[in-house]
């Protein structure tokens, strides 16, 4: 038995094979795993589970403090982050300062001005049609990642600092202010300027490294996961950090775990091929040059590697194409599991064919709401059911009106009860009956779905991930008689079990 | 009584309100109908829908001929319209010749080279990874609309033709013929050119004009749609076509329809608005200059009309804006009918935030296939589950190997008799289990959709359109307790009812 | 002595070495035409001269004929052709409906609204810098080419007439009457789309045909010149009219020439090549599918020619790739002749590094002028002059203030005066000392230009031609010392001279 | 008299109005100083001239170094900048590795591997039309600041250094060491971080800064010219730098000038309005958000000042629009003094309609080399009359062919003699008779340019600058007759002279 095998070596902690609801691995297409011959992994948010919400609170109190240092007013200082206000996936619309939940098509389903939340006329007031046109990236930016739930918390902070603060007057675009106009989009930048800036000097990034026990979550199945993959299948890991952050998590994650007296594994030895500064989504599409990282000094080397691939070598840049070519891997046979649904897993998807598997890590709460709540779903089911009964005598020369009005109300009640068990701004997926923009981005690109890679362990490595059927309205209405197996299928039955 | 209402006039011929399946209306989003104020109707395949396979025999023959006088083989005169073979929203791949079926994020359900159907290693000789780059519209066009089935089927022809033809050396991207090379993307532009040809020069319409009976489905009820909807709301019609065209097939649809005896009413008065030439997508962008056209001479006036509105009068070009400016609607108060999911659907929609209801006169066939077949569909998730289960007790670490190979070719067996209940091709809508282009873009663009916008007939102008629950994965794994019905529910279903 | 050489034939026509100066060709890049390779020929204008002023009067009569039956008013039928009004290379300003001059840098030189001519105030109320940002296209049109005087002609017209008459009130941005508003921007589109028909239904290339002799200038010293050049170099046509006009036009220019007895010689056989259909700009770029041309139908062969060049074959479509590949020479070593600044030269110059030579007919009537009025062009440097003796002992910190505004009076006189002896709109080249946009484009992306191509026939086919040396205005402040004649170029002079 | 004005108090020091060479400025189009009611100016290069070579050593020494941090061989530190190799407005050709000048079209003049200049074939070689398409900006890279010329030199001496050291093996794009390749692109790309990573440190200001003396040039008759402009128009400051590096370098060019005893004036009193962190060329486009600075902190206000225009407001941002509504100007009457032909004059020139002044330190030298070398220009212009009389009486029927050889030999050897009078890489505006790119756009887009701004002092504010005559080939052929001064024109210079 090869001690150095942590699959091995800590089988008295092997995971049981029973899946939990929480411990499921999510299909939105049919995806056969044994014909994945490599898996790439993210490593924010997705090897690295930065822990929630003291990591958030970290970044947040970051680029408040920023904001302050640049001239913001102290009284903001007073804000801490709360966690049970944002969202993932929100928008944030820089002409009015709004904070917006919208659906795929742009249909606004909730929309706040700092912590207040507007209702019918006053949303109309700012968005007639009740809809934003997405596409105009200058004026709405789409908080996608987990790294921004913090801005998203600071500016509605500031939104809210101003509007109430006397002396400031509140105005369509901005705050007024003696003779200074603080407009919301200049708001705006200066939270993504700060926000850069605890990114780009690596505040951040130090204080995490400071700090690894308080902000990273480790998980000693990480490392049986992915020996186990590398038994059957190439690994690569392809993070937008640098080397040397990079170095410091991954030591972390994967070289601390050891039990006294075994020998030590390096982290690079999980892998086949570590590539840093990928610049996702460049990365999916033209990609920058391929260069060698020292890692002795974590510097780069000048130059192009262009011998064959050599195990534990560390590149920096590069793109998917370099990836397949080095690796002799094929993009649908790629499994590549992140957590930017348009970084890694939109761009991955569209521009390379490669499959996809998204970690949502707020997926556990949001099953633990689901579950719970539940019977509110249910309800709305039912008053649908009811409402289709009311008009089932109905037609367009029809005279007769009945009052829904208390069915509408009611519908209302039940949709905001359920948002509220999820947090301020609602669920990160849905907004009662109708999903969000974040949704159906999910459901499109993302193969496979799960709070965390870890629940790859529970599969084997063979298994075939059948998506649940998808109907179409028009193939809903009629529930299907119950079906009468086929002799066929009562033979293939035999046959698989014998 | 007012005897030139026609809905009131021919009120024997009133459709029942019952609603059959094929009468129905689905719903991907809900929609309260009381809330629209302003109903848009496309003329093509919307409200004057073309006798099938008729209408498509006739442009097939039409560019055949076209083709032939041009300069291609005579022998090509043999082929005749198959209608079972194309199917709406393939793609042409204008590099290697191919029909392609694809899914909404390019993977291949589908791969055809004239009439031969490739397999496995076939398709991935053309495509290593099964799956286009959509986004390369030099390479790849999209067959969107009913118009384009005739030349959907003429180019397989061509392929078929030149493929088997032993003058002509196949080669990978086209045909050789002594010095001559015919590359499939010539073939492609050729087959474009002659369509265009026979839409430009009017020759498609003038005979559709000349035979009105035999390629235009007359059906009396449009009428009575239209006027029970113009009571209610504001009603416009909104067409690429030009005013002759219009102005015939328009007459026909509703002028020729009177009783003997009632007074004629003109098509022009079931409308607020009639706008010709709205060069859509464009339309429901920047636009074109709005001109009114001269209803005796079917010539544009000069100028544009800045006036009030006036009943009757037809316009030429404009814009959606436009349109609701002169009827005083927004966006969101326009339920929008058309056929195109591109240039009626999707632009209306993401542009502009129109409600849209999608004509799909497929759906009829679909229905009838899903009706016929749901049995296969039924065992595919009975498959499923067996799946499941097979695996249920198995991790990453398992041993165990189950052969799921008689499965996996059981369900290629039922995902193809499925296909082919539907045609050649195969549903528009699906593939087995998987769900093609233009049913993604159904679901996410358009609110209803229908066989025929008839069908709204069947429901009271105040209804409220419930689109069925749609459960993410993580969502549909456990089915729901029995749903206890809450005490508010109980009182509402009280209140409603009585 | 080969009989059908009409090099010989007609030896006694054969022009006199002497260059008088409108049988120039003058240069702005140094071009050794023994380096020449390959001649190219465009057809329109450049070949085929059309008669001036006849050929414009017919195009204008066709679309104001155009416009009328559109419905613009009868009286505009009273506007003639007057070919002292319209410059080529004017702007038109479809916002305002405005026509303007403007430098390469979008200064505005003449700005006429109908045909009165704005001044000072005038101009500044719409143009506040007296400047135009060109790029913006969907504004502002360029009226390039020759085929575009009759509309720059017509456009004047409209908008004279609608000015002037009652039935109409005048506003900023077009003309009310009554419910009716007739925009700037809506007349343009009209005055273009008549211009497109009568080109595009092949009305104004029917009726060139049926009086060739009318309207084509016929040189018999094509045939001398092409038929010398192809004895040295590869010659090759390629216009964007399709095979039937340009058969008609070249067998009129080249075969209808010939002395009773001489055998006849078809015009194809001048060519090395012909192309058809070009599709300039666009040639230049990507251009389109290369087919072969049924010289005996005029249609197109269906596939791609791919064997080798043959003699007297004539193509449509393709690119300027694709002709140097065929003919197997190098973009600097073609000299392509052509009329049209932008399609012909700039992208033949900016794309492929073609050497380019512009015809411009104009350039007859240009020297003319120049040589009758270059006294008004003198006395403009000699006010220069005494300007700068004005100032000479001033600097910026002296008091006085020499008054200079008698001379600018004069100035605008004489650029005036100069202007005026053009025509109305002025010279295409210069307003005074400033050179208009065209004037620029000619000096920087045509390396020679004359009023006919035929002139090339006054230079030896391995002659240098020698651009005039331009200075820099720190480079021609200070006139040379008579230039002592070094010691090498004396020898030179006398070994060359030997 | 009032003793802080400069203007006054250092009359002794005045410049004579006498203007030398070196003191002119030139014009490209005539322009009316008395129409300009405000002056802008560049800070870097334009006010703040920097000692030359010192400046551009200390920042390849800079660079250099940094290069041999990254891991470039220690080799390198032996190269030290060479001020007669590089000329501004080169280009680097990324893929091959070259360095190249071009002319207005693309057209290659010279081209250097390293040190090696490569001759005909050789050059043919990598660009067989001796040509490049400039668009490619992926690929070509110009060097158009004087800031460029530290790596312009770098980049040459690393493919000097790789090219000849033997550990490295010589590719078409790169060279191979070992399993290390490395590609000219990758090399260029780290000389523009290491470019990038000295001036976005901060560490080259810092440098500079320290050292004031050594490497800024101070001009006691920058504030006379500052303090007479601001008399009589609107003066403003517009500078990409940041506050601190602006306050630094304005400090010192402005206010440690002052006699003992005068009082002190501050550097902002020269100036109506500071706009620092500018972003040009951003700024004469959609710009960015206009801040205040705190001149006391450096730092930039939160918000935006909407008051009026207060005396020695600095701001950071905004753009060249907001610069005019702050200033009440138009673009017209703005005249704008800058270093960067592309940043500072095209962009001014063609988004804004401004007047722009480019201040072009290498004049200085320019001017001195073609008073020395002018003969050899003179020579050039009689060979060129010479070759004219040699084909005089040919035509292209003419057997006679001249030998010319020895002539273009004769003009080769001068154009490199010219060319070497300059510097290696010649000069920066022309080789031969040829304009290089800078040249051209010089011409098309500065109307003023001279070797420093301060050269304004010789010209009194209300002086006509008038452009010498630019005359068209055709123009120019024929040299006017004496030309008679007409009587309009005696009679003006006898009022204007009374």
């Amino acid at each position: 038995m090869d001690i150095t095998d942590p699959d091995a070596s800590i089988s008295s902690a092997e995971p049981k094979p029973h899946r939990g609801l929480h411990q499921k691995v999510f299909v939105n297409r049919n995806l056969t795993l044994e014909n994945i011959r490599c898996y790439g992994f993210d490593m924010d948010y997705t090897m690295a589970i930065y822990t929630s919400p003291d990591y958030e609170s970290m970044g947040f109190e970051m680029i408040r403090d920023k904001m302050v240092s640049i001239g913001y007013p102290h009284e903001i200082l007073r804000y801490t982050y709360d966690p049970s206000f944002p969202t993932r996936g929100l928008v944030i619309d820089t002409k009015y300062g709004n904070l917006l939940k919208v659906d795929s098509n742009g249909n606004i389903l909730i929309c706040s001005h700092g912590f207040r939340f507007l209702k019918g006329e006053n949303i109309a007031y700012y968005y007639p049609n009740k809809f934003i046109q997405r596409d105009d990236t200058d004026r709405f930016y789409i908080l996608n990642t987990l790294f921004n739930l913090s801005e998203t918390y600071l500016y509605t902070c500031l939104v809210d600092f101003f509007t109430r603060c006397t002396r400031y007057t509140n105005q369509e675009k901005g705050y007024q202010h003696g003779d200074l106009f603080m407009s919301f989009r200049s708001m705006f930048q200066d939270v993504r300027d700060a926000m850069d800036f605890i990114h780009n000097t690596g505040a951040l990034k130090d204080r995490t490294i400071k700090n690894l026990e308080k902000y990273v979550v480790k998980d000693p199945n990480l490392s049986v996961l992915l020996t186990r993959i590398k038994k059957v299948a190439k690994v690569f890991l392809a993070t937008n950090s640098d080397y040397n952050y990079t170095e410091a998590i991954m030591k972390y994650l994967l070289e601390t775990n050891v039990k006294s007296g075994s020998p030590k594994r390096l982290w690079h030895s999980y892998f086949d091929l570590v590539v840093v500064d990928t610049r996702k989504p460049l990365f999916f599409a033209e990609g920058t040059v391929l260069r060698q990282v020292d890692t002795n000094t974590g510097k780069l080397r000048i130059g192009t590697y262009t011998g064959d691939l050599q195990h534990g070598t560390v590149y920096s840049g590069g793109s998917s194409d370099i990836v397949c070519d080095l690796l002799h891997v094929k993009g649908k046979d790629i499994l590549y599991v992140g957590d930017h649904i348009f970084g890694d897993i939109l761009k991955s998807k569209k521009r390379q064919g490669w499959k996809t598997f998204l970690v949502v890590p707020e997926l556990a709460k949001e099953l633990q709401v689901w579950e719970e709540r539940k019977n509110l779903f249910e309800e709305l089911k039912l008053l649908d059911t009811f409402l289709a009964e009311t008009y089932k005598h109905l037609d367009s020369g029809s005279k007769e009106c009945p009052d829904i009005s208390a069915i509408q109300t009611r519908i209302k009640v039940l949709t905001h009860r359920m948002d509220m068990a999820y947090g301020q701004m609602g669920s990160l997926l849905r907004s009662g009956a109708r999903q969000t923009l974040f949704a159906s981005q999910l459901v499109r690109y993302a193969d496979l779905y799960s709070s965390t890679c870890i629940n790859l362990l529970k599969y084997p490595l063979n298994y075939l991930f059948m998506a649940p059927p998808v109907l179409m309205p028009h193939e809903s209405v009629s529930q299907p008689a119950a079906g009468l197996v086929s002799s066929e299928l009562s033979e293939i039955v035999k046959i698989t079990t014998s």
